[in-house]
């Protein structure tokens, strides 16, 4: 059985073709690492939250769960209203370990990948 | 003289430590592409705006302007504001050519970039 789970974080919109790309990454994920579960959650305005995401994921016995934000940026979404869920969820299920990863931005070879693709995308 | 410019255009927050990957990306380009003028804007909370970074690009003769999107996903800011200033920026510039690429979200080998940032990140 698998315990341990990976939660992508996005923080959604009115627009339901916003959340395209972050299905086709979850997908991706899927398809690579068959022997995870990977979930995809949102902050605000789709569905389902990270809070009933993880909530289903703890029920179901997934003892290791892993938050991933596809935020850009480290901005009030990720400094103050994740910490926030993510105290409340330690509080509630103390038996299970979470951890966070940083943002998509932090990351320095995300940030090569993008100047790369706006080098291409800009190339007339 | 340089006569094509790329405008980054990001969303903004109030946080100012938000901008910190946007102005990375922007100075990798400054790097990779020495020949064309990079600018970095905002839709709010930041400065300098789109429209005022055009403005300036403009009366310093550009010709050619190409905006880039940096947004993971296509959303109300992408589908309706942009368009709008962009419809603008067009009206007042009639002799400036406008170019407008696709979203982070909408290119499958960043896709690809961040699906393995993902799988590394996460490996315990």
């Amino acid at each position: 059985m698998k315990t341990r789970a990976i939660v992508l974080f996005a923080h959604g919109a009115r627009d339901p073709r916003w959340a395209e790309p972050f299905k086709k990454i979850t997908e991706r994920l899927h398809i690579a690492l068959p022997e995870e579960e990977v979930r995809l959650s949102y902050l605000e305005l789709m569905e389902p939250s990270l809070t009933d995401t993880v909530s289903d994921l703890v029920h179901q016995g997934f003892k290791e769960i892993a938050i991933v934000p596809l935020f850009m940026a480290q901005g009030g979404h990720l400094r103050e209203d994740l910490p926030k869920i993510l105290a409340q969820l330690r509080e509630h299920y103390p038996e299970v370990e979470f951890s966070q990863t940083s943002a998509i931005g932090d990351a320095p070879e995300l940030l090569d990948a993008i100047a790369q693709w706006v080098i291409n995308t800009t190339r007339s």
